[in-house]
């Protein structure tokens, strides 16, 4: 039967002041996911990784956003998953979105296309409430399209891809465990309307710093008085990592989704590599294990490796 | 002794989605401003109008904005300032902006632009503290630069000017006075995290439907569950008013400023009139009297008009 293999990209939401609503993919690290046609309407899943992550399609985030879209299908055919994830679960840097989109992304070429992006994200949103319980596409739709988008509105869906700048991106990734519910549940219910102006403000000035190639506007508007107070306390060390990338030369950066991940974006991989450095000798100091990734943004977001 | 006099346009602040931190000018209505030098360091003022505004200058919209730039000038000089005011104070389209930015503008041309824009916010902006009570800048940044412009961050003053586009603004002033401090005592201290991500994404969207001049993105960007369900109170017939003027073909709009005025967004001057029928036809059935304008967008904010 014919078998498509895909490169999912790692994808960075929230973006610092775009809270559930603004994401970037990178092209550094992915998943490398083949999909299978299969004479059964099935979902059947196999990993080849050391993550230990569910092979019951429904418990599986893959799985789930495959079996949303078989469920849209009229032929009696299933789909046979082989994930290789260059990722680590949990890391914040969007593991979840990009098994599910590269596994519904594959699985469209396979059909020949019948789905369009919204509906793509639409089955890959199952996937992403198995994996934190909320509907959130600021890692699926970046996953997909590549480059920085913006989610204006989930239901309905409703995705807006920004210009996407030449950036670097320095990401590490500590070997702790946030579980998305618990850096959910740390959130807080009500804001003040002050704040909340702040933020848009900020989310405003970073969507015209895109459309600008404007990096000092952007460097200004990567603030966040609402999420980091709260979700930087996972993260050891944070403050002392921000500020040893900014004076390393990054643009600003932040918490990567949830965590525990951070990212920095600089201009240049040499600034990146920098950057890397610098937030590297700082975590050090921890003892506790982590692993540092310097990348391209990603312009084209999830693609196809081989198609036979 | 050398007089300057400029036309300082009205302008529309929030733009539904954008409260605090988003205006665009307009063409008409405007206010006219003379300054002229005199040999002594205070300030004068004279209304060649009907609105009954307090002339001693530390009272004045103008006067406050006037004085801040007088602390800054070294020279033994002060300004008459002689204001004919082509809207209504308390309108909701930026009538103190107006005064404000008209005046200290025609003041940096006679001192020989000493001064740069954000400066000249900043004297301005001491004359909206005395109109409102609070420093906002949304009003007086499109006044000066014209256009859209995104107002990140007052203190420290961070503006962004934003692409503006062709459009034309349907604008409705019911009769009717709202205060500022009124309009602002009804706003919630506290918000919804859900509803401020929703905020902040249709800014976002917003912003890059400016840019990227997409009017459909536009029309869906402007919504607001945050400020407008709490002012509109204030407004007979708003939602009325807007359903008729989308069906009349606007792309949308809401309240201008902290109201009464109501603003309409139109892609043609035909379309705008449409707007202006349709939405005067709902209006009259209140027997509250009200004026309308069209108007194109301006493009660049307060001009000189004569320098003698």
């Amino acid at each position: 039967m014919r078998c498509v293999k895909v490169r999912a990209p790692a994808t960075i939401a929230n973006v610092v002041c775009g809270f559930d609503c603004i994401g970037f993919a990178v092209e550094n690290p992915f998943d490398e996911i083949s999909v299978e046609l299969i004479n059964e309407k099935t979902v059947r899943i196999e990993h080849i990784d050391n993550f230990n992550l569910p092979t019951e399609a429904n418990k599986n985030v893959a799985g789930r956003a495959l079996l949303a879209m078989l469920e849209k299908v009229s032929l009696k055919k299933g789909f046979k998953v082989t994930i290789k994830k260059g990722m680590k679960p949990g890391s914040g840097i969007g593991s979840s979105a990009a098994s599910a989109i590269g596994s519904v992304f594959a699985a469209n070429e396979l059909l020949g296309k019948p789905f369009n992006s919204n509906d793509l994200i639409e089955f890959a949103l199952e996937g992403e409430f198995l994996a934190s319980g909320s509907k959130h596409a600021d890692n699926l739709a970046p996953c997909l399209l590549g480059g920085f988008v913006l989610v204006r509105s989930v239901e309905p869906l409703d995705i807006v891809r920004l210009n996407s700048p030449k950036l670097f991106v320095t990401i590490i990734h500590p070997q702790i465990e946030i579980k998305t519910s618990e850096a959910r549940s740390v959130l807080p219910e009500r804001i003040s309307l002050k704040d909340a102006v702040s933020a848009w403000a900020n989310v405003g000035a970073l969507v015209a710093s895109l459309e600008k190639k404007d990096y000092e506007l952007l460097a200004r508007s990567l603030k966040d008085k609402i999420i980091e107070p709260v979700r930087k306390r996972f993260i050891p060390k944070f403050d002392e990592m921000k500020q040893a990338s900014l004076m390393a030369g990054a643009i600003g950066g932040g918490i990567a989704g949830s965590g525990p991940s951070v990212f920095m974006l600089s201009k240049s991989e040499g600034i990146a590599r920098k950057v890397e450095k610098a937030i590297a000798e700082v975590f050090a100091s921890t003892g506790i294990d982590f692993k540092t990734y310097v990348s391209r943004l990603s312009s084209c977001g999830v693609v196809v490796e081989e198609f036979s």
